[in-house]
């Protein structure tokens, strides 16, 4: 075991990990039972500690979006233990086989799903995380290295030393899920480079964490979550199913990735619908800023400027286009898109289609809500981030997202 | 387009590239015989430029195995025109269903597979590998951006030419695949910066260069090849079977990556086997080093030392060690293993089951020579290069590897 504090924690996740590849799927749940009913039988310690770092984050000023992803409540504690539980239910992927053949001179190939070793995430203010992702990594077979931001270190700490504790009153290894917060930034620098003790590190949070992580990273990296969210309303769509879905889309939790942050509406349809879509809008408490079109046709609407399509607002504030035709709304998204989610509102069925192939976002929607792309919602329990890269994962990552495989090779003393 | 030349072939590429997205299956294979026929009707070329890389390979002074990489000969290059339609043969990834279901609310989600983007190569004097890729790109519907290195720049210059007029007599856009020979190191260091141009990189080549890309990239990077390749000799171990698979694994090509670098033999089977073995080696023109055990019991064996358990050879050499268990072997291979192949020759049935669950490679073998980790072998065509890192492919990379995937939502007015 290293001298050094930090590594030595790698480390014990590491080693904890490599006992975790190979326990049975009833371990694990019996783990993860542990961990939810400990969330539930220790509400009022995880509400003070959180209400620590809420006080804290008023005192420095963080904005409402900020401090709503951290508020950890009654009822938001036993959804976390609902999921917790739900990944109980989920099939394990561990063993699961993906592919698999015999070749023409008698040797059987089989692909299976093996746990990935050590998973790292870094995220920020949002201690709903730390459970997440520690749950998925148990059930996945991984250990978990977690740096949760200082915002949240009080609600971590209690979350992570609680998990540590129902995992080990099992007979598993508690030092599997780890949290590196009271390292700091030197800490998240490190976790950044700790190539062969981590093997895949999941970034949460602000575009800069994002860029950082990405820019700064030995270790493989799965690019999460940024969301400048696109809901296109086309000629020829319902009146009331346009109204309904972009209002969601916006209002319903407008501090998460998915909530949309830009309305295009075809020119056919802007009279017939943007007074009616922006009043709406309004009436929610929802800031508008808009192109000269949309200005022309609603009052109390600011000039947008290209910040606007710039700007995941995590707020109730929300650009609005009006677009010549589908092809102008696609380039406006292939130019401002992160490739999180875009959402379509039609009628017409070679539009959707075309949306449907022409759009290049991890998540690409015909007349429903962009809230939809989640993890839960998509029915992979909860969930580890929302992947925005091409690479291995794409969209929510669930349970199989979190492994890795390998080939089994059989024979009978095959040669070439 | 950018006014850099460097970038502006990049530009090219993956507007190329946009445009093969969305291109029929048939007109892919197309693009893909014209390829084959061209490699088939131009062979006195090729060779003539590969004459002119051997000679300058020669001059100065590179080894036996690069110098058997790089060289193309008539039977070679009938041998990548037959892998190419061997690509054409498979069936398209694009498009594919990889899975979806009907949510509690109706909506349908539907995971597609898509290409990529564009596909960077980073390579070392291997030829063929140009084409490999290439063809996989193309069928993949990716473009793909290709750094060769200077040792093969005459051969890879003819092959590019040749695979853009191929697929440019078929009315697609030839400038999909490109070659960046030409700006040298430093262009080579511009791909592993070239985020938002190129969706993916794949070096291929030494441990050197692979561990240059991986830690100067902020491309996401799929790691390659890197191969110490251990064969157990387990205690119950068939003597004809043993000699079979450790002479052909070390023999048939030591030039590649699959090719075994390290004899373990456990101390049971060490009288009744190692004599053998280390004779047929000798033999086949093998040089051995062996750990002490070895050396008592073989004439002939240099003393190996701990640079020898760690060096990839590429060459007629090979280390060999009696381990006292299964338990050592395992121990050993944790070690050294580059987690790319290994394998145990084994009558136990409980050994042989324990060695596939507990090698952390991506090939475990029973039985089998280790050459058999090959994308060609396992019936995926060509190959793109052989994943040893454990995020989105994980040993030979063949068609789906060089995919993403998009998630289709669709819809009729749902919200949350």
């Amino acid at each position: 075991m290293s001298n050094d504090p930090f590594l030595a924690k790698l480390e014990r996740a590491r080693a904890a990990a490599k006992t975790l590849a190979n326990v049975t799927t009833l371990r694990k749940n019996d783990a993860l039972e542990a961990i939810a009913s400990a969330i539930e039988s220790r509400v009022p310690e995880i509400i003070e500690a959180n209400a620590l770092d809420l006080e804290r984050g008023r005192e420095n000023g963080i904005g409402d979006g900020l401090l709503d992803r951290l508020r950890l409540d009654e009822d938001r504690l036993r959804g976390l233990a609902a999921a917790v539980r739900e990944v109980i239910s989920l099939p394990d992927p561990v063993g699961q086989i993906v592919r698999g053949s015999t070749l023409a001179n008698g040797i059987a190939i089989t692909q299976v799903r093996v746990p990935f070793g050590v998973v790292g995430a870094i995220y920020e203010a949002r201690p709903n995380v730390t459970v997440d992702i520690a749950a998925l990594a148990l059930k996945s077979g991984n250990g978990a290295v977690l740096r949760g931001g200082s915002a949240a270190e009080h609600s971590n700490r209690v979350l992570v030393g609680l998990i540590q504790e129902a995992i080990s009153s099992t007979g598993l290894e508690g030092d599997a899920v780890q949290t590196i917060d009271e390292f700091g930034r030197e800490g998240a620098s490190r976790l950044m480079r700790a190539r062969g003790y981590v093997d895949v590190l999941i970034p949460r949070g602000s575009a800069g964490l994002i860029s950082t992580v990405v820019n700064e990273s030995t270790v493989p990296v799965i690019e999460t979550g940024s969301g400048i969210v696109h809901v296109y309303v086309d000629a020829s769509a319902d009146e009331e199913m346009a109204v309904s879905i972009v209002k969601n889309a916006k209002t319903h939790r407008p501090s998460v990735c998915n909530a949309a942050e830009t309305l295009l509406v075809h020119r056919d349809a802007a009279e017939r619908l943007l007074p009616r879509l922006a009043r709406e809008l309004i009436g929610a408490g929802v800031e508008l800023s808009g192109d000269e079109a949309t200005r022309a046709s609603v009052a109390g609407v600011a000039a947008a400027d290209d910040e606007t399509w710039a700007t995941e607002h995590h707020a109730l504030e929300m650009g609005v286009r009006v677009v010549d035709s589908i092809d102008e709304a696609l380039a406006h998204i292939e130019r401002y898109s992160t490739r999180h989610t875009e959402a379509i509102v039609t009628e017409d069925y070679a539009n959707a289609e075309r949306f449907l192939a022409e759009v290049d976002s991890a998540v690409v929607m015909v007349n429903a809500s962009t809230r939809f792309t989640d993890g839960g919602e998509f029915g992979f329990g909860a969930e580890v981030g929302i992947s925005t890269q091409k690479l291995h994962a794409r969209g929510p990552m669930g349970l199989p997202e979190l492994t890795s495989t390998k080939w089994l090779v059989r024979g009978a003393g095959q040669i070439r």
